[in-house]
């Protein structure tokens, strides 16, 4: 079976390392010559609006999948005409969209924080008089890693916003106080199965994914049953198949949904050595309509993502149970060139062991070290 | 870094998916145009004798390693004398004659079967008096899955070998009767530094590992240091670098050493999932200079090798902890083309998961059920 996936990053390079032993054939498209995949997949070059190359692209596969969520929602259709496309593109769709994808969490009472669309200046005041201050205005399409967003803390940041506002469709959101940030990966087959990893715990720097904790410190059964049954409303809404990342806020013990992506997630990478099947095996499982694998984890995991420079690969693997994974790409400031996951028996080991590691990650950017003891409730 | 490998099986395979999360590239040479590992990693298709072909493999390689141990140890040397080879070309040529095999053990003091040298017929009488009936008359070259070997048991055995008898360097073995058979994984490091694995069971059917278990049940620790001890006197001995495979007898709580194989090996292949780094990403780690990785188990393992047919993926896919590996080899009768492990907290719940095991596998050729309880003493 030779599966395409539209994207040719780290997350297709993971896609490909975990289907090879199923027997999985793949084909990438990408419109970067340089994608890492290329070194180990066949690989199309061209943009993703370019429908002869999609055609082409398309010729023989058993199915379609991606691997980047901003792949053009039309290109998904396009291709769905002639070959399965999972996710389907609806979920694509929503996921792209701040205003659908809040939108889709209040129709299915999964509480997430307030919010207005706006589409003018005009409109501005009468949004933060709804919302109350403070607020954060966002760009409905196309934001990550903390592009595409304002933070309004009192009314002059709203006037300055509003002498040089954003031409772009927005949304006003109530800024939300959390104690932390959470992940819930979870996974739906072709035949409506479903199974969930443990929560997750994420820091951010700069906006950027620095560090998981898997499972989440402290993480008690009554949590991980709310984000599990988010999550499946989500799934079945979107008739879903294959992996879908929940990002939550954890405010006064409740959670709220933030966003969704229709894809392996960053927060899930944890999951190749710290559960019995990766994010990675059980998409490829649930597109390809085989039997989902398990989602227990062995032990406790934290992944540090390596941004922009790598450490010394013989210094990390001296530490026990320390795994390194490079995307073959090189490194300029702000890119993810590979991960690091360690993993331990208990959070305390975790703990000590993260504290081990060598001096480039005791840097602040990496969130060491961390609290991570762990009781389930 | 690339790394080169001679032999393109599933055994280079499984070393390249090891690799590239390390970002190594790989180059293979196989006389084979329909070696596996052509679909991963760029490949030169030629004779182990073609020197010019081996020069072309070698171009910008880091260092060259192999997959095959029946490479001829003339290509090893040639290619050594540009690039380092790893393990040395001297373990390869010890390991492919079984005489200098037991002489290294016999020198190093590792318990081996008694055996005898012989190369004509007219030695056969003499060396079977000095052995004893049973014994079993082998070919001390190119013998594998126990093709080259004859069973003495009676005086007529004798004489009928000696009326049709083998031309090739002979090498007559006593006869031992075994509880059962083992193995140990150890990895060598370029600084010397050493690793195990716990000794392995193995069942074998018609001369081909059908099934091995991982750790060997009721492994004592004294049977695993007298296992580590001969391993180390013979990584030391032939300076190794990189994997060796042991494979021992076990014969009234004594370990009788049986051969060795310079590379990773099928008795090895739990250690995917089975270990907290795997033989490939060791074997790599070794040869590439970094520091080992470590050879703790994860629970218990059964390792299932699939032998010229395949099992219905979905079926072994719902078994929890169940991990497909497919070689992407067309099946025949006797390749080997893929291999499960199946792995479990506890001896017990392992044997519970390989009774729950698919019809495929329940038959007679797969060496299930087992008695995995294992206590260490």
């Amino acid at each position: 079976m030779t599966i395409g996936i539209l994207g040719g990053g780290q997350l297709g390079y993971m896609l490909a390392l975990a289907g090879y032993p199923l027997d999985f054939h793949f084909r990438f498209l990408d419109p970067s010559p340089q994608a890492p995949v290329g070194r180990i997949a066949p690989r199309v070059t061209a943009e993703y609006t370019d429908y002869e190359a999609l055609d082409r692209f398309a010729h023989g596969l058993a199915l379609v999948t991606y691997e980047f969520e901003n792949v053009p929602v039309e290109a998904a259709r396009h291709l769905a005409k002639h070959v399965p496309v999972y996710p389907p593109p609806e979920a694509l769709e929503a996921a792209q969209d701040r205003l659908e994808e809040k939108t889709l969490f209040r129709k299915l009472r999964i509480p997430t924080t307030e919010f207005v669309a706006l589409s003018s200046a005009a409109e501005l005041a009468a949004a933060v008089q709804t919302l109350g201050l403070p607020c954060v205005l966002k760009t409905r399409r196309l934001g990550y890693d903390g592009k595409g967003q304002w933070v309004l803390r009192t009314p002059e940041d709203v006037a300055a916003l509003n002498r040089d506002f954003p031409a772009a469709p927005l949304i006003l959101e109530k800024f939300v106080s959390f104690e932390r940030e959470l992940s819930i990966l979870a996974v739906r087959g072709r035949k409506g199965e479903t199974a969930f990893y443990p929560l997750v715990e994420n820091h951010h720097r700069g906006g950027i994914l620095r560090l998981s904790l898997a499972p989440a410190p402290q993480l008690s059964l009554g949590l991980q049953h709310e984000a599990e049954n988010a999550a499946r409303r989500i799934l079945e809404a979107l008739d879903y198949v294959g992996v879908l990342a929940v990002e939550l806020f954890e405010s006064r013990g409740r959670l709220l949904a933030n966003e969704i992506a229709p894809r392996v997630h960053n927060s899930g990478h944890w999951s190749i050595e710290g559960a019995v099947a990766s994010q990675f095996q059980n998409h490829l499982r649930a597109v390809a309509g085989l039997p989902l694998g398990a989602t227990r984890t062995l032990g406790h995991s934290a992944m540090l993502n390596l941004i922009g420079e790598l450490p010394e690969a013989a210094e990390l693997l001296a530490i026990p149970d320390a795994h390194l994974h490079l995307y073959g790409k090189s490194p300029r400031p702000g890119r993810k060139v590979g991960h690091v996951t360690v993993r331990a028996d208990s959070s305390e080991q975790l703990a000590l062991r993260l504290k081990q590691l060598p001096a480039f990650f005791q840097r602040e950017e990496f969130c060491l070290p961390v609290q991570t003891s762990s009781v389930a409730k």
